[in-house]
């Protein structure tokens, strides 16, 4: 018997932040519809599959922060949902050191496959969640990606424990640099360790900046969010940081206001 | 911790036929989120919330004619993905003798947030699979959705079997209705138990009939469904039914044809 999937998980679609939480890399899973790529068992759960422990991030922000979540529901060997649709790399035929030679030799009409039901369809639920939250508030909303990274990259250890990347409009990712750095708990840093020109803002291109939205992709090492308790402390932090940025925001943008 | 849902399940994408499933009351859940519409146990498995046995039948046509599936992945108690967007019904207040009063007084953004998550983006799922299905196989290819009915309604014994209902293209119903009706070992009909009168046909319209492709609803008796077994061995029987239907369709296109 065949198995379902879903290009997208959606979980807290009823929560009332200001806020719609997006994990673009949530899922490692390679639904047998898509027997092409078949992976090797060591790289099934590996960070070129999913990004480790972000989905876990994801789940504890979303409810620490009463905001809706829209993860992936597929590996991004399969698509990747945060480049754009031209990029090579949507479609992976390596990353880092491991290559997806089931990726190679694809024919148009399984690439439109995946494009249409896993692209087209995430970014489809993604735009309709941050409609729905703002028709529900009837105010802005911010969109927050959730990431992780690995601690060693092309054989280099990074020091950097937290970052902030921004596309156009750089103003949250700044408020909550600055005050995830007065912190001084996790070495934090603005567009590090990958920024814009890496093309990692797809989604807050798409979703945010194209709206006028706030936005702010949160890359966090993934050793710091291993485990499910270490993932729900970093989510409790990294709530808190997001919500004195948005407070900082709001009392910005009243204080531009005519009296 | 919240749960996970989404508005559809895909089944069997990478099937070769040229026809897709689509069983839009496919599943009983109600996600947490929607705690407004809270059902008491009696229901929750009735047929007021999901066809019972649909899911069941329309995975096993999925595997034995080799077609894609799309299914409802939440109760149509929360929105009915096949009515109308302006039917009273599409979200109901009551079904045959169960009565929902949780969706009796939504506010406009509970009313948009389902319109939305669910009816647009179960939607948006099998216009995509549709257009993959007919750019991998370069051909027309039919819709056919998957319904069961139950063998009483409002006090009354059904007699009908398995009927097949058309929107305004009657012709695959017609076929498949009289290679049923010639195989003699279930009672057949056309556009019973419901008809395109009764506003069932609204798939079929939206994503058959607007786009020049062959539909039909087929509906089953779900007392002989109500098990896997049972569900399997009617999923045989109606591929085959299906298979020569559209075989006969497909002959008399190419009699049209000129020599």
């Amino acid at each position: 018997m065949t198995q379902p999937w879903s290009p997208f998980q959606l979980y807290h679609t009823a929560g009332r932040a200001p806020v719609v939480l997006v994990c673009e890399h949530a899922a490692a899973e390679v639904p047998p519809d898509f027997a092409e790529l078949s992976l090797p068992p060591d790289q099934a759960q590996s960070h070129a599959v999913w990004d480790i422990g972000a989905l876990n991030l994801a789940r504890g922000m979303s409810q620490a922060l009463d905001a809706p979540l829209v993860a992936g529901g597929v590996s991004r060997a399969l698509y990747d949902c945060n480049r754009p649709v031209e990029a090579p790399d949507a479609i992976p035929t390596q990353s880092e050191r491991i290559c997806f030679p089931g990726n190679a030799d694809l024919t148009p009409a399984q690439r439109d496959l995946r494009h249409r039901l896993i692209h087209d369809l995430f970014h489809a639920a993604t735009a309709q969640v941050i409609a729905a939250q703002r028709a529900k508030l009837d105010t802005p909303v911010a969109v927050v990606t959730v990431h992780s990274f690995t601690p060693v990259y092309h054989g280099e250890k990074r020091a950097l424990e937290i970052g902030f990347i921004h596309h156009g409009d750089p103003t949250l990712s700044i408020a909550a640099c600055q005050i995830e750095q007065s912190k001084s708990r996790y070495r934090a840093a603005l567009n590090a360790p990958y920024s814009r020109a890496d093309g990692v803002t797809y989604s807050l291109e798409k979703h945010g900046d194209a709206l006028g939205l706030h936005t702010t992709m949160i890359e966090v090492r993934n050793d710091l969010i291993a485990d499910p308790t270490q993932a729900q402390d970093m989510a409790i932090h990294l709530a808190d940081t997001l919500r004195g940025a948005l407070a900082s925001l709001a009392k910005d943008a009243a204080k531009d206001r005519p009296a």
